[in-house]
Order: C-alpha cells, then structure tokens, then sequence
C-alpha cells in the first residue's frame, strides 16, 4: 500500500450515482489504485463499461471480489442483505467491508448475519442529487460533504482510521457515531424532508382544483423547491422509509404536531404566533449556509441565463 | 408616451426585494422612464437612495404619486389597505393603481374600498428569493417568470393591457386570470410549500433528540433544500397565509390526506404503495426543468468550490 493510499484495491457493489462517483473520485484522489466494479443489472455494468469508471468489471460477482481490501455495497438498503450474501463466499482475506447506505441499524444487522467475523464499517455519505445510474455520478460529489461511519462494535479501530482516511482523501469530512443515533439524526435531516417533499409533489399535481400544468407553470412560487427531492430514486427511498420506519415516524409525529399548532394559528388569524415562528427559521439557514452545507445565491443562482 | 413604453412615470410604494427589482428592471428595460419611489421606513428610503434605483425618493407619499401614471405597491399583503388609503388623496388623474401581493381576492377587496372610480390591475410575479430589502432587488428576478395579472371586473381592457406591456418588457410571461382562481392555484404552488418549510425547519431545529447543530452538519441529506423558504420574510409570508386563509386550509387538508396515507404504509411495511407514489412525483420535475421554472443542474450545481 503506498504512502496515503489507504486501499490498494477497491471493489464497488451497484454503480448507480453514488457508486460511480465514489470509483471516479477514488480514480481522481488516489491514481495508482485498482478499481473493480459489479452491478447485477447487465445494462447498467455496460454503461459503467463505457464510461471507463473502472479498471474490472465482471459479469460474475466473485471476481470483482478478487484480491479487494476493501468493498462498498452501493446498492438499495433493502438489497444490502442480498448483496453481502453474494459476496460472502468470495471475499479476500483481511477485506474491509463497508456500505453507504442512508439507514444503519437495519443494515449493520443484515451485513453482521451475512457475513460473520468479517470487519465491518459501514458509512453514509451525506451528498447526492436527484438524479440516478451511473452516468449521474461526478467525482466532487463529496467534496466538503460530511461521511457518518458507524463502525461494528467489534472493528478494529485501525479498520475505521482506514476507511476514515479512503473518504478523507475523496475530499469527505469525517465522523464516527453510533448507527441508532445516525439513523434518528438522519431521519430529521434526510428521511421526513423526502417523505414531506415526495407528499408534497404528489399533493399539488392530484389536486381536483388546480391543473397540473398549471402547478408547472407556477411552481417557481416555492413548490419547485421540494421537486428536487421528490424526483429521487424511488427504490432507494422506499427501502429507506421501510428500514428507518421508527426514526421516521417518530420525527414525523414531531411534524405533524408543530404543523397542526400552525394551521391553527392561521384558523384563528393568530398573526403573532405565524410571525414568531418564521422568525425562529431563518436564523437556521444562514447556520447552514455557514457551515458551507449551501450557497447564498439568491434562489440557487437559478435565475434564467439572459 | 414614447414607442414601446407604456407608462412614463412609476411610482413605486415599498422598496423591498420585489419593489427595488422592478425599479431596476424598469430602469433597464425603459432607459427613459421616470421612477418615483416610497417607504414607511425611512432606513430604507436612505438605503435606496444610497443604492440610486429611483430618481425621487420623497419622504412624503404623497410626493411620490405627482404624475406617476403606474403606482404599483410592493408592500406584505398585510398593508395593502393602508398602502392604498396613503396614496388615494394623490394619486393623479388617470393612474393605474396595481400591486404584487401574493393573495389577490382580499387585496382586491382592499383596494376597491380605499381607491373607488380608480382603475385596479393587481399583479403577482411569481419570482422571488429568500433574501429581503432594497440590497435584495435585482434587474433579472422575473425574466422569464410569470406574472399572474387579475384586473377588476371595472378595469378598461386597454389598462389591462398596458400593465401587461410593461411586465413583458421587463422579462415576465403574463397571463390574466380571475383572483379567486389565482388564489386557490397559489395556494397549491406557493403557500402550502412555504407553510410545509416553515413548519419542518421549526421541528427539526427544536427536536430534544438532534441538537440543532446536527441538523446544520448534515442538512445536505434534504433538510437544506426546505431552508431556502423557511429564511423567507417572516411579515410578507404572516399576511399571506392570513389573507388566503381559506385556500390554504383546503390544499393542506388534502396534503394531510395524502402524509397519512404515505405515514399507513410506512407503519404497514407497503412497500409497494410507496414506490407507486415515489415514481409518480419524479415526472413532475422533469417537467418543470422542461418549462424552464428550474435548472437540471445536479443539487442545483450548488456543489462546493473545488
């Protein structure tokens, strides 16, 4: 292994957006190293195949397998299971396994059955777009973006600092938490804005009393905002919703009753109470935009070219 | 009134992001074009003189209205009436009043009471950002953005259109519809959206369970794409959802609908209802890039800098 190179071989499970972003950053921060791909759809490995985002891609799991230190099942959280089984009898002595899938509990348990006395360190990269397959990746995906590690309670510290340092040198920045607080904490972050958006989306474009061209017409007046998220695979996002339910439900509870509390204010034309609460909000995005998690151009910069 | 210019004096009422944009859009779109501008707040009367968007900025509204034949009040919906109860002593013979509230019925109730025998052409440009003041305002915000205009039932169809005029030449699609419409429509597009953002950045940020920080750290996951209308101005958006009450409360009673039937499957384990309902929202967005109200940008090009 060279100096700063943390896997000299790296095997990626699922090339959808994440997957072939992680094989084109890995390519672009760490030149020397190898990179195998597999994904069970056949068109999708030949996509991969043209866009040259790997040095191996096999049509047999196993051989992507080969010689890895270290494998990332990219896949849906509800394929984790499958995928760690399909891997199970093919992997290299000493091999790291990781994923970076938005749910950690229910996938630290899957792995842990699929595959016993292997080191695990599972991960999360909080970065993506609405968009899927492999042509969406991009290698700066991320970049100043954080990568939550939730570690198995019984990996090597050293395992972590390895993977810690892999997602470091694709220009992540790093933390290690525990997997039932990083899928509580992402439930509030991630999990209930998708399911609000994908609600939200649905809501206005069935609507009896309003067209839905007429909802694309206008949508520039906020609604645009939530189709973003809204357009985001919607396999990823049900496996997501199955296995975080209780994390889900429970900030959704949170939502639904701070959403009743408002909807009576405006009932009973209870200005104050609206007007508090939009005060307190705003001082939360110029923290995000800060911390550098967003950019402070007027509506995204999305104002149309002249 | 030379070629191509439909009104020779604007006076504008409320220098806020949305009035200093029009003064700045009409200022390049009318090279010759008198503009006349006035705020209650004498703070940002200085800071649009500073910012020299207008020609006169008087401290006296009344001063403001001598020969203006457009008056167009850029002030929250909240203030309509008071807005037009100022200017109805000055205004000169033969202006048109308009505004840009985002409700329309109830300002159009407003304005007929405080400006009788005058001829009203409200207006709403369906642009914006979250920032606020005369600082905010720029010259392109409504290029290529609707403007929804609802004259009164009195209004002579020439008024009509040369309100129209003046929004296209500044860049705007105007389409002319009945207020009432406008408003449940709005409520669809704009005020459930914002009143969603609202209410999800205020639950997040007072969880017991994530602190505020951790929310901030990873609000790459979804959260930040809500904040952008949540850091919205606190009065204007108060006035709306007081003003539009009624449309309001009926879309959020179908999207409550809608969030329990998502919030069933979820406790059930229907996976399949969820990926029904996820796929049928990614259409929707495709659409709206089509229609040139977003940009395809992946996360809105809003990755960092390398």
């Amino acid at each position: 292994m060279s100096e700063g190179v943390p896997f000299a071989r790296v095997a990626l499970v699922g090339l959808g957006l994440i997957g072939s972003s992680i094989a084109r950053a890995a390519r672009a921060a760490y030149p020397g190293i190898a990179l195998a791909g597999f994904d069970l759809d056949a068109d999708v490995r030949a996509r991969a195949a043209a866009l040259g985002i790997v040095d191996a891609l096999p049509a047999d799991i196993g051989d992507a397998m080969a010689g890895a230190d270290l494998v990332i099942l990219c896949v849906p959280v509800g394929a984790m299971a499958a995928a760690a089984a399909a891997i199970a009898p093919h992997l290299a002595a000493g091999a790291i396994v990781s994923d970076v899938g938005s749910a950690k509990a229910p996938v630290a348990e899957a792995l842990r059955a699929a595959l016993p006395g292997v080191t695990l360190v599972p991960a999360h990269p909080i970065a993506g777009t609405e968009n899927s397959g492999p042509e969406a990746g991009f290698a700066t995906l991320f970049r100043g973006r954080w990568c939550i590690l939730t570690p198995a309670a019984d990996a090597p510290g050293e395992a972590t600092a390895r993977v810690a340092a892999f997602w470091s040198g694709i220009g992540a920045k790093v933390e290690v938490m525990d997997a039932a607080r990083h899928d509580l904490v992402l439930a509030a972050t991630s999990h209930l804005p998708h399911l609000i958006a994908f609600t939200m989306v649905g809501t206005a474009s069935h609507l009896e009393a309003v067209t839905e061209g007429e909802v694309i017409k206008y949508s520039a007046g906020g609604f645009r905002d939530f189709t973003r998220l809204a357009a985001s695979d919607p396999t990823m996002w049900r496996d997501v919703f199955l296995a975080n339910r209780e994390g889900v439900l429970e900030v959704l509870d949170r939502f639904l009753g701070d959403l009743a509390g408002l909807e009576r204010a405006i009932r009973a034309g209870d200005g104050e109470a609206l007007f508090d609460w939009f005060s307190r909000t705003r001082a939360i995005r110029r923290a995000i935009v800060y911390e550098g998690q967003d950019t402070a151009a007027p509506d995204f910069g999305r104002a149309p070219a002249a």
